[in-house]
């Protein structure tokens, strides 16, 4: 199976160009062969744009309709953060719209970063587990890949790839060039890590997108600026097991102090 | 300026399978506004292939002609590697063809590695330099990028870029990872380096294929796999002044001994 991570600015309440920017990678990547395009964190409207309270939109609103369709015209699933209005309260939420228009997945983001986002949102409190192609994934936001403990409940619920839709700003460089290949070792998942890049209000963003092994291997990975990965699982499903996590078995249990 | 490196198995002869490749790559990264895609080293008919000295064409041939045409009907310019026939002796060519299917630079590879290498053909002795949207472009050929003289050389000729098409197999894996980002900080160039991975008769390429700045900052990295990296060079562009090598310009000379 072949992913593709977009890496590029934040629209920064710019939709049109956020559109454009979607469709085309889209298509470029499904020209190579890509299954799957991750795109960024509240990629719409944009991670840290202002307008979030009066632009995100319900569950089934134009831009989930245009996300469908640009979907089903790439042939090629595609994984993206907006903003959503739940009832009286707006969700981080990430999306999932496999190549024929149909909505896969819907997660909102459990671990809330900073106060600015809790804030802003309410978060989710649970998993989204789906399969693509045949392959068990689970859906996870920016912050929420750095839990271990919520990494190992994907891995538990038998996630193989987990797909992480980012806006991960600078000096953070930790999380992906550290943070995101060590969990994936840890657990044994493969993760594709798309993050943001360049400045928006008083962010910049880190890049650094990856699309990482079980082995800690990446199989690709990008620097600062705007970049379009297209990599195939193939090493990181043929990892051996021997050099894959054991952790999941091995937990022992502790024994209260006291 | 937006460059991608193409990273897949070697054809091993199979010409339809590589001008399949390089037609979809192509496509695909000019959907994504690439420039240019280098693909790597003696691609066709593939690098550890037994078949050179039957299958190489001269200059002009239909290999080159067809693919002036992909250039042209992607509007995007490549960089390969290619078995070139010259008179009675064999080059390991690499050919640039821009996106109107002009031919922009042929580079005879200097450095021949090894005794296979030696033997099948005849070294170039001379750099090659080129245009390219107004970036002054150096292409190399694998083994020659590990040499400080030649890269050197190049940047002491104008070259920002250099386009290096590659076949670099395991265990050599510090070249991707050492050498070529060492490279392009020494000598304060970005570095665009095509390899391919897989096996291939005796050889297994050792993917890590890149796109690297004059900081020594990865633009984008391969791992072991398949990949299409497509990365905006702007970040290598804007790494300030204090960043770039002054070895070109501080270089003392040496009494001789004696």
């Amino acid at each position: 199976m072949i992913v593709a991570v977009y890496q590029g600015p934040s629209p920064d309440g710019d939709i049109a160009a956020a559109f454009e920017a979607i469709a085309r990678m889209l298509a470029a990547a499904a020209a190579a062969g890509a299954r799957l395009v991750v795109f960024p964190e509240l990629y719409l409207p944009g991670y840290n744009h202002a307008g979030i309270p009066v632009l995100a939109q319900s569950a089934g609103g134009a831009w989930e309709r245009r996300l469908a369709d640009l979907a089903r015209t790439a042939g090629c699933a595609l994984a993206i953060g907006l903003a959503e209005r739940d009832g009286d309260v707006l969700r981080n939420t990430a999306l999932v719209f496999d190549g024929t228009g149909r909505e896969l997945a819907r997660y909102r983001k459990v671990q809330l970063y900073g106060p600015r986002e809790q804030a802003l949102f309410v978060p989710g409190d649970r998993l989204c587990l789906f399969d693509l192609d045949g392959i068990r994934c689970g859906l996870m936001i920016c912050y929420d890949v750095e839990f271990a403990p919520l990494v190992r409940a994907n891995a538990a619920a038998g996630a193989a790839l987990l797909i992480v839709p980012t806006a991960n700003p600078v000096p953070f460089h930790h999380v992906p060039r550290l943070t995101v290949p060590a969990q994936a070792v840890n657990h044994g998942v493969i993760i594709a890590y798309a993050n943001l890049c360049g400045p928006e209000g008083d962010l910049v963003y880190s890049g650094g997108s990856c699309i990482v092994g079980p082995d800690g291997a990446m199989l690709a990975s990008a620097g600062p600026g705007a970049a379009l990965l297209i990599a195939d699982l193939a090493p990181a499903f043929a990892v051996p097991a021997a050099m894959r996590s054991t952790q999941l078995a091995d937990l022992r249990p502790l024994t209260p102090e006291g």
